[in-house]
């Protein structure tokens, strides 16, 4: 929305592929003792020694997963990073490598992949991932981001989707929901922006849900953490498609049901109070919004006083039989079964 | 250029990403002691005990790096691997995992989509390489494949680009030019369509040359060859960009020079007889052409015995002193600089 006319416009043609990916990654460092060789050969080498190694890719394509009319392009180089190294934490391991591949129209000067590389040096500094590969390459329309990310685990220390038992508790991380209310603010300034381009776009106020939707973090810290305290947890995921859909998987796989509670899933004000401008129930959203990059997780309840007195964590429900279903336990204390939206239908 | 207008459309609306995944990779099988977790969790797990790890990753891109009208989507997912698995064999390393993500839009029906992983099932069953990861995202236009091929290497055994010294020989796999001059086959047969849809592609006596381009095989057996005869390269590369480029890349990293000979550059007939056919250089072609995925190699001269003899590998030079510079001794006994020209600049 805001665009600086002034920018200067370097063409990709002026470099070919080479000078390219070396210019773009100049600047990065390794700091992991297992990269062996980074980028400049054919392979990177990576020595993990004895731990096992956890690898995860995702995709973003523009128009699909980012709008360029309000996402900064240094966000976006983040994001891209944060949505993979999150499939690692959720493993319970150490993110240590990524590679990034981007396909980029020429319609991209220079200067705008330097700022979304900017964006992928700060999360690497920030979470101690070494930059160890990558392809870049034209497309006909528009950008799109490859990321694979690349872990280690010390011994048996892996945590699956499918270990949760019965009587276990279920625990998310943070606060869930702001990344898509987030998301319906800057949709909304977008169609203010296309009726009037003078007018300022009006965030004050949405800052923390707006700050969840474009520069999200990984929850590195919770995998440390439950380090720390010495918890491994029976299952985990991380929270990409939305809590109903996370929590459907993590039954599904570990043969189990659950009860969910309503008035326990952990809202931020931001969110309640800008659901209630925009007349959306939040419970609707924390279940199918998305994209909070939390980590959902169980635990054997000989575990709960290690856990019961941290901020950072909620216990949100119980795990039960298989039989018994997967149930909302709403505030009016009524049973309905939990079913994944996602994204799409959220609307319908 | 030949359709089939009676095949079955399923749309990919119809099944969810999920869905999409779970039907595209029912058919695979883990072949790989290392992999502990393949698809279905946030990430894939391997456990490579002592040995180093590798990984490469290289993008794909509909309408950049091939053609629909002639490339069939099979043998498409077939070379996704192979490009990936080249870099592999190129550090000398086992070739054990792969990921695939794809961006489709919808006019490709579910059933295109079942061609494409058919080609990449082979080549994971023919390879013995475990499909562990990827993602599948819609996008605005085309198909574009990401994959990140993973490997693994005993002890000390990895080859990098620049141990190369004076006085090694310099080694090619294989022949060379073939890919590009199938390539230039199908473009004319193409270019023949477009006047005369009713024609038939006429691509008798250029079998081999339309092979190397739409199926290449990576060269997984020079890597055991090797191995068997006990010769540890000093330095290797794949060619993907011609010989030329390559031969620099060595040289460079290496610090060397190196005399590279124009009759020892192993040619296929069909190769020769084609260019002699399109009026083009073979010698051009076999050091610009590119996407031949040979291995190029330099070892020490005393490990000259061991592979004199195999018909698969060709000395078609050697290494001298940085300061003497690369060279083309041609035919004629003259001696011209090496240059990259690549693809690009190929007809200029």
């Amino acid at each position: 929305m805001i665009e600086d006319k002034n920018q200067q416009r370097t063409q990709l043609g002026d470099l070919g592929e080479f000078g390219l990916i070396d210019h773009l990654t100049k600047n990065f460092k390794i700091k992991q003792k297992s990269t062996v060789k980074g980028i400049g050969d054919d392979s990177a080498v990576l020595n993990f020694e004895n731990n096992k190694v956890v690898v995860t890719t995702d995709l973003l394509v523009e128009g699909v997963h980012f709008d360029l009319s309000y996402m900064p392009l240094k966000h976006l180089g983040y994001k891209a990073i944060m949505v993979n190294l999150s499939d690692v934490y959720a493993m319970n391991a150490k993110a240590t490598q990524v590679t990034v591949s981007i396909a980029v129209s020429n319609r991209f000067p220079l200067e705008a992949l330097e700022d979304l590389y900017a964006g992928i040096e700060t999360a690497a500094n920030i979470y101690k991932v070494d930059l160890v590969g990558g392809d870049t390459t034209s497309s006909n329309t528009g950008l799109l981001i490859s990321v694979t990310a690349i872990g280690a685990i010390n011994a048996n220390n892996e945590v699956y989707r499918n270990g949760a038992r019965p009587n276990d508790l279920l625990v998310v991380s943070g606060d869930l929901g702001a990344a898509y209310m987030g998301l319906q603010v800057l949709e909304r300034e977008k169609e203010v922006y296309k009726v009037n381009p003078n007018s300022q776009p009006d965030l004050e106020g949405y800052s923390y849900i707006i700050e969840r939707q474009l520069k999200p973090e990984a929850r590195q810290d919770i995998v440390e953490l439950l380090s720390d305290l010495n918890v491994k947890p029976t299952a985990m995921i991380d929270i990409s498609d939305g809590l109903s859909s996370e929590i459907i998987h993590i039954c599904k796989q570990s043969k189990v049901g659950c009860d969910l509670y309503e008035n326990k899933i952990p809202l931020d004000p931001q969110v309640i109070s800008t659901c209630e401008e925009f007349n959306i129930d939040s419970t609707m959203v924390a279940l199918n919004g998305g994209e909070d990059y939390e980590l959902l997780f169980t635990i054997s309840q000989d575990d709960f006083p290690k856990i019961k007195a941290n901020p950072n964590l909620t216990i949100i429900g119980h795990i039960k039989e298989e039989s018994e279903g997967l149930h909302l336990v709403t505030r009016a204390d009524t049973r309905i079964p939990l079913k994944a939206q996602g994204w799409k239908n959220f609307n319908d």
